[in-house]
């Protein structure tokens, strides 16, 4: 993600953002956000600068102000070309002035304000030390569903990226996996994605046999198998948008446990599904995947969350995790992804994207979720 | 920079760094130091997760004590893997539970840490809640230095990275630039870097006529001309070590201005080259690399520092800069890249990595410094 965004976004869509989050901050009892570099930035402006280094870009988004993005002096003709720069104002430093003293210029000094996650510890040490009687917490905690609500534009660029994902997997499914290593399975699938428009593939994860009992496995130089599962985790961005989806597929015939598994994961994750509806907590979907895998008498060996938010990033709020009481709210688009992963032998996840709408949810992938059996 | 990296240093290795990194965090007043993913991490243990995400993987490396590595479950095989795991304790975490409280057992509450200067603020507000009694320094402010006296293992490897970027500008200067668009040109470079063996590309500048007037220019739709003076500015890490060099050349005849401007950087890159010795502080490379240009009626076209050091990144400390008097210890490397932007015209900037030695100072980046005329 370096550049400026191929954004299908205005200056209007970016300042329409930025009032909205101003509001949401005030009513959060926040002097302002600070937007760093990274995904947030591009949400907000559809500014990414080359590289995130120790040179402070910042953009400072305050109730009933014209925000204001502080950027190298280096850096400031590439911002200049971001869509969203003409709702801001840039504010350029140059190497040897003390960037945080210019940012403090722009802040309450006695303010709390919600700063980006990923904001580097060096720049809010920074802050911290040239104000300190300002607070801060991350834009996580301070207003997790800032990006969370997607408007139609961005839930019909998140399908578009899901529908090439499928593409991919469809052709995948059809590739010999017997005989080859994970990574030479794992690179069709990345080529896959960039041929159908990916210009970021983040994860082509590839676990077979045994290294699918571990959820973050990516993809080694283990060669697949006669008789092993399969589990095809793979995403990445497409015009900016983010793509995730999970499918477990078998070379040659399963035996009864292996179907047994496939089904009750299959059926958690129906379950997770169909339990997406506006003013439902998030936790109820973790709930609903997970019950019916516990029921099953496999609870022990689901052993991650059920799913997490999509959009800019293939990673963000919402979380659908026990203790999440946030409820839905139409737009949301995250994952519903249950797993069982049985330690030295295999593991199956089945993995949709899918987006909450006025009367339930809409996924975004529609591959089969029946076992596919490849060669 | 993703998965775990070929990288030639052993568990005794990350061993020795770690223990290294104690004793000077003890030195500094630190009760220790808190190592995030990224560069810094790789230098300590050699593992690098596969994202950087809002779960906390972070290094705690304490005077006196064993190193803990606190990582997701899900990750910990991964981890599990890195060549210096066998030097440290796995520490993992699972979904749900509070990896701040977990990783504040491990600390001292009333002490003061370095923290990686890219961990995220997500995690440094965890932590501050967590134990309100602590304080927090960025590693660069605590322990500038604490990765830039390379030792002689790492300075081959940067030799290595510089001397594969420089084959790949002796082919460069052989293909057509007149009539092609920069972005083709810094395609062609992107694929001489990975075929000299580079595993990522950091950059690669391609900025002709005006273009090459902002230092920050990347490669754009812009056509190269016949007369054009061009930047070539690329590098990126190979073998886990960084190389980074310019050279400027030009399409057909230079004017005479074009020469006298060539000539000046390049004395000015001599100049600063020949300040490099032990002892000598950063800023006097700055200062007598900047006098050529100064004296020379250029001065206020000079807009950037004079250079930065390399390692396991292509960016760190130290850097050359007015008001750094940290002084050369041998087995730094650092760039040393003077530059003359006249904006709306042409740029001018030569750049090699420079290692200080017990004598002076060591070009790792050796293609010739006068102009080179390309088609």
């Amino acid at each position: 993600m370096t550049g400026t965004m191929p954004a299908p976004f205005t200056a209007d869509d970016y300042r329409a953002r930025m009032e909205r989050a101003a509001r949401a901050a005030a009513d959060a009892g926040l002097a302002g956000l600070l937007v760093a570099p990274g995904p947030d930035l591009v949400w907000f402006t559809g500014y990414a600068p080359t590289a995130e280094t120790e040179r402070l870009t910042l953009l400072v988004v305050a109730p009933g102000r014209e925000p204001v993005l502080v950027v190298p002096t280096l850096e400031a003709p590439d911002a200049q070309k971001a869509a969203g720069a003409p709702a801001l104002t840039l504010r350029d430093w140059t190497d040897g002035v003390d960037p945080y003293a210019a940012t403090a210029a722009l802040l309450d000094g006695s303010g709390r304000y919600g700063i980006s996650d990923n904001a580097w510890a060096l720049h809010l040490l920074g802050l911290q030390k040239a104000l300190p009687g300002t607070a801060y917490a991350s834009l996580t905690d301070a207003l997790p569903m800032l990006r969370a609500v997607k408007d139609a534009a961005e839930v019909e660029l998140l399908a578009a990226a899901g529908a090439a994902a499928d593409a991919a997997f469809e052709e995948i499914r059809k590739v010999r996996f017997a005989g080859r290593r994970e990574s030479a399975v794992a690179a069709d699938l990345a080529d896959l994605l960039r041929r159908y428009g990916h210009a970021q593939v983040d994860f082509t994860i590839v676990a077979s046999g045994p290294n699918g009992a571990d959820p973050h496995h990516e993809a080694g130089t283990r060669v697949i198998r006669d008789g092993d599962m399969v589990v095809l985790d793979f995403g990445g961005l497409r015009d900016g948008y983010g793509s995730d989806t999970s499918r477990t597929v078998h070379v040659g015939e399963p035996t009864e446990e292996e179907r047994r598994v496939h089904d009750i994961v299959r059926e958690a994750q129906e379950a997770g599904y169909r339990a997406v509806r506006p003013g439902v907590p998030c936790e109820e979907v973790d709930r609903a995947a997970r019950a019916v895998i516990t029921e099953a008498g496999y609870g022990e060996y689901f052993i991650h969350r059920t799913g997490h938010g999509i959009g800019v990033t293939t990673h963000e709020p919402p979380y659908m995790i026990e203790g999440e009481r946030q409820p839905l709210v139409p737009g949301m688009c995250f994952s519903v992804e249950p797993g069982i992963y049985l330690p030295g032998r295999f593991g199956v996840r089945i993995e949709d994207i899918v987006t909450v709408t006025e009367s339930g949810g809409r996924r975004l992938n529609d591959t089969t979720r029946e076992m596919v059996l490849v060669e």
